[in-house]
């Protein structure tokens, strides 16, 4: 065996327990808001067959799957010819399954398969862990989890609406109330692009503007110019690019702007859609803007594409999404428009952690220590131990009879709330000595006493 | 794009949301017992150190280790020489990593790596999934959930009676009421050696009583010869092996039978300072019952063991354990006493299955649906909705006119208890159709009037 120091392989981590502790907090919060939404739960299988995989994210994206040796002699149906050909197609001999890469190609092929028994509209979601061998980096891992939500099989604007409330509801309940959801639609970007005279290439513009908040306008306009858009497209983008004010001032600058695009006349009509729906439901917490420079890398979306910030923390997006048209296309299976979103668990993480947002009951497992002194009191404390869990206070006794020194350490460090002390004089008095330890109080009481007391208090 | 059939790899599996809502059921009231007793969560990365894996299983496990191809040109640094050597050789040179195997190598992995921080005893609980390449076959997968509890830290006896009490918290939580939990300990099956004349074999003694329950006692005889086992010892063993009787008739024979051996005095005031912990407890429904035969095929345990079965189901053992006292040494750490055991949520959940004992509103994500007729009723609708999720209730809008047919169908599909229906009438009068879909009954209310009555009934 080995005795060598152990370690993790770079960019996964181990999650503590005060770490996993507050990271399912947020997941709760997500969950509970995708299943008060009416969407269910699905998952699917860590590894997929390397063929699903494979031509669904690019060549770079290609290139950052984990592949899974073969299990057994995987080098029994290989010749000396198979090596020389180099290690990608070697690959495809010595590997047919794959970590999965995202959450979404995975659905997709769920859906695939399942196509005769779901019932549609189907509404899921999905928090899993995927991998990605990406070159780690600050806030970048090899492991990390996605939570995803996805209504396929319905083209209802209904669901674009629920998403701005999903998203709401999420970032306000984990107590951040200073949000923007920025909003454009894939179809204001091809009228744009038809308007300003370059017609056809609004995928060169979204790769371009993408950019705009990181690199600035000039170097957009460079990017635009190596792409072969002409002067004259450009000039008539800048006063675009610098469009702003409330949707209400925007949509009717479009009109005008995009009356000869029926792209672009499709994406304002979804949006005053989607609008119409959120106007019915009373006012959300987070602040809604139509920013036409939005475009978000991703080439399946169709309609809507959405993106969340933090106003007041250090973070880029926390959430993002969009409606595709064809995602089962990949898997022969064309015509399922569908729309969704993901939340970014790790940047909101870092993000409750920077506003000091998570609450103080989010980071408690044990409620109640009861400190052991000795054989006596150890057995004097188990049914006190049994009536705290039957009133469901989840509760511990010190297993040894340590110093109370170490015993109260323990206690802070697991961040359990109270300690209940019984030494020989509480033992014969009935009244147990209960340590509030957020306070540093103690009060004696009987136990009928105690449990009212950590009921009104926990 | 590949337009090929997608599927899944052999002995993985989709879970869909009718088996993920059940699922989540039992790991929830797993993961709530675990907390009322003070463990908390901990979660580890899928990939491990090839290193940290190899040489723990033993070379059978080793083989089932599924190993993850370095990424980029992993031929680079391979040659002639090294193809010719084998696939086993091969296999360290192209690859660094792994999936875990089990929960119990990265858990004292994680002990090892963060002695310095954690503050003992260490009562952690792991829910995550593991994989094994594995032929599959009738419920046995290649990625499967393992739920483990382990304490690190102490000797004291309180974990081995918190075992059973946690056994006996959760099956019966689920409704499984008929339920045996066998134990026995190492020092007992040592004594046993020593006694029948066979001293230090317990090993092998272990080996081939392990089949037992499988084989029969004839073929067990049968290979205790074939391990060189005398025949005096195995004759003397016979008389061992049919013991029977209550924990309380067992005790006095095993002192008579065990008082020279160290070992075996050892396990039996083990098993009584267990029994007595648990005598301070009030009654577990779980019957308990010390089985001298139990063995478990683990090596590394020390102390107590157990074994779970449910009797009235068709199903092998659904959880077991025991105590280990040098976990860790396996990464240079000696010294670390610990115990801990596992749920089998494949079998449990099977067994759930067979005995009908998933309660219904274990079934149910959305618990309204209210049937979209037309845009004024979908509009009139988007008020209620909000009121229901205000009021906590999780419920969805059908997002289509679609026929009333196929929207009862979706209901039922999702297995949802209620649909709100709203025609013109219904929205002149305020008075709304809300009609049960279990019963089949429908009732005209007010929104007032059907928020009260879901929040009775839900």
């Amino acid at each position: 065996m080995s005795k060598d120091k152990p370690s993790i392989p770079k960019g996964t981590r181990d999650f503590g327990p005060a770490t996993v502790v507050k990271r399912n907090y947020i997941f709760s919060v997500i969950k509970r808001t995708f299943e008060k939404f009416g969407f269910q739960p699905l998952e699917t299988p860590t590894m997929e067959n390397l063929s699903v995989l494979t031509g669904k994210y690019g060549d770079e994206g290609d290139q950052l799957i984990f592949k899974i040796l073969n299990s057994g002699d995987f080098l029994a149906k290989i010749s000396g010819q198979d090596l020389e050909q180099g290690y990608k197609p070697l690959t495809r001999k010595i590997s047919e399954k794959a970590l999965r890469y995202d959450l979404t190609v995975p659905f997709a092929r769920y859906v695939v398969m399942n196509r005769n028994e779901i019932t549609f509209p189907f509404k899921r979601y999905q928090i899993q862990p995927v991998w990605r061998a990406d070159r780690p980096q600050r806030g970048r891992y090899r492991e990390f989890y996605q939570c995803d939500a996805d209504v396929v099989g319905t083209n209802s604007l209904l669901c674009e609406a629920e998403i701005v409330l999903m998203i709401d509801e999420v970032l306000s309940t984990l107590g951040l109330d200073d949000v923007t959801i920025k909003f454009n639609h894939r179809g204001l970007l091809a009228g744009i692009a038809e308007a300003i005279g370059a017609f056809g290439r609004e995928a060169d513009l979204c790769v371009a503007i993408d950019k705009l908040d990181k690199v600035g306008q000039e170097a957009v306009n460079q990017e635009l110019r190596t792409k072969g858009i002409s002067e004259e497209s450009i000039t008539n983008l800048q006063p675009i690019l610098g469009l702003s004010g409330s949707v209400e001032e925007l949509l009717p600058q479009l009109d005008k702007l995009l009356k000869d695009s029926a792209e672009g006349k499709r994406g304002l009509q979804d949006i005053r859609g989607m609008l119409a729906f959120l106007g019915s439901f009373s006012q959300t917490q987070a602040k809604l803007e139509l920013d036409v420079t939005l475009a978000r890398g991703l080439s399946y979306y169709t309609g809507c594409i959405f993106e969340v910030k933090v106003n007041n923390a250090q973070m880029g997006s926390i959430s993002g999404g969009g409606r595709y048209d064809n995602l089962t296309g990949m898997f022969g299976l064309p015509g399922v428009s569908g729309v969704g979103f993901s939340f970014g668990v790790d940047r909101i993480f870092d993000v409750l952690e920077e506003l000091n947002l998570f609450p103080q009951d989010s980071q408690t497992i044990t409620q109640v220590l009861i400190a052991n002194f000795d054989e006596a009191s150890m057995t004097y404390a188990l049914p006190v131990l049994q009536a705290f869990r039957q009133a469901g206070i989840s509760s511990e006794l010190y297993p040894d009879s340590a110093k109370l020194k170490k015993q109260m350490a323990y206690a802070d460090q697991k961040n359990i709330p109270y300690v209940l002390l019984i030494g020989s004089e509480e033992m014969q008095s009935g009244q147990l000595n209960l340590r509030n330890m957020r306070t540093g109080e103690q009060e004696k009481l009987d136990l009928p006493a105690i449990l009212a007391h950590l009921k009104n208090n926990l």
